[in-house]
């Protein structure tokens, strides 16, 4: 199931990544390569930061083209994308918290200490975005008051204290899924936000 | 002879991006600095995603030495360089289609699929123009209208069917290198651009 | 010695990377995660460059838990900082100069050559900053006239100059620490600048 998802996730970055790079007036194939960046980019510093390698999409490389297939769709449909506003955010928020999952697994399946296994997810959920925002040259929303890496991070908490409950591994899953998921549509809906530090002094 | 070309897109690809800095006003230091991660980050970024190391430059620490030169001659003969506008921008090209085989050279010689192939050419031939834009705070030009992410991918397209030929290897590459070049300064020339991808609804 | 200003150095550069991310009005959440990629960044990129695994972080994961405690304390402790300005400065240059004989260090264990040390004294010593300021959707300072990369470049070759004496290794760490430190106390309060690169032709 998670793999199902997994292909919905990159699917849903690859176009919101896509939309972004509208806005910015890219090229086809900017628009692609950005798509690619975003929705492979948090799995791919994951794997470079732990030295795990093969990268996933170097190991599959089909995930390349389902991205760029996902890219060409949104700006053939992209006049239709409109109504779909609220899916997209919806499926959105599926993907952070499968992305965190699936970080949470690698990291665990390479025996690494607790504090690295819900980075490991948080990374794997949020980079991508960071990486989509740094190349369209603005401040990462992700830093912006979005709850957004604390979703990530909720949600890697969970499925790890879940994994110490006599639950089988499959309910811990989709408790941690759903629970992330119900957290990020609430933030959403609600316009929930973090405190923000706001410090006006400049020392340079 | 690829690798005297190679020396000589590093120390083009030096040059352009210590003009770049230049533009921005860095100081020569940073003029150096940004010199070296443009001309020699496309190959590392491919090495680090493909876990290949030594990185060049680590393996062949003057490389950094020869780009750093570029730099300072650059700093230096700055005011007769304007009237070799053209000849930049074909060595440029040249840089371009030479980094893109030799990137295809080093996935092959790690037996990857040939998608993997096409994309570690892409990688070590336009990475390095991005970093440098990121650094100089601008979108990067390769997600805008020019046709130089696509010379790369065509440029990695003919090299690995030619290998499906029983044409030798260095006719192979031979051609590779001058339809590649042929097309970019024809793109470059005739103004060739990609067409844009335009949506104008913001969603945040 | 080391180790503990090491500690002091993560502190330090978390507490200015989260005072950036202030004036950024960034939330909670994004100036703990600014402050980590900032203060271990640098040691970061070194070893994912030297192909040099695990990271420093993900082998001490506590490293994470500093940071974020010293993010958490510049949030609460803000406006009591201001008076701080001298001590934080010259605590940045103390951070400076510990993290680039670290970095040389780790290239010495990996009996990289002398250029190459060099270079990853001044890589662990000045990315995080530079990270920094690319998340911040700024044009590094590191780039733009201040005698930082320069102390650090400085920094490494007294350090490394210091092995071919008979003097002991304590004594050459040492020496190269209050020469690194002085110079770069000295380039801030007597506001040294390297000369810039000013180029006003567009190419583009």
């Amino acid at each position: 199931m998670l793999i199902a998802i997994f292909y919905l996730a990159i699917t849903v970055e690859g176009m919101t990544a896509a939309l972004s790079a509208g806005r910015r007036n890219m090229d086809w194939v900017g628009v692609c390569l950005l798509a690619c960046v975003t929705a492979l980019g948090g799995g791919s510093v994951r794997d470079m930061l732990l030295g795990n390698y093969p990268l996933p999409w170097v190991a599959n490389p089909h995930y390349l083209l389902v991205v760029i297939g996902a890219a060409a769709a949104t700006i053939i449909l992209a006049r239709f994308l409109d109504r779909l506003k609220t899916a997209f955010l919806l499926l959105d928020a599926l993907g952070l918290v499968t992305f965190t999952i699936i970080g949470c697994n690698v990291a665990i399946a390479l025996e690494q200490p607790l504090l690295i296994v819900i980075v490991a997810g948080m990374i794997t959920g949020c980079t991508g975005g960071v990486i989509r925002d740094v190349l369209c040259n603005e401040v990462p929303l992700l830093f912006r008051g979005e709850l957004y890496a604390s979703v990530s991070i909720i949600t890697g908490v969970i499925y790890l204290a879940g994994e110490y409950t006599p639950l089988p591994h499959d309910a811990v899953t989709a408790i941690a899924l759903v629970f992330g998921f119900a957290l990020r549509a609430l933030a959403i809906f609600r316009k929930w936000e973090m405190p923000r530090f706001v410090y006006t002094r400049d020392w340079h």
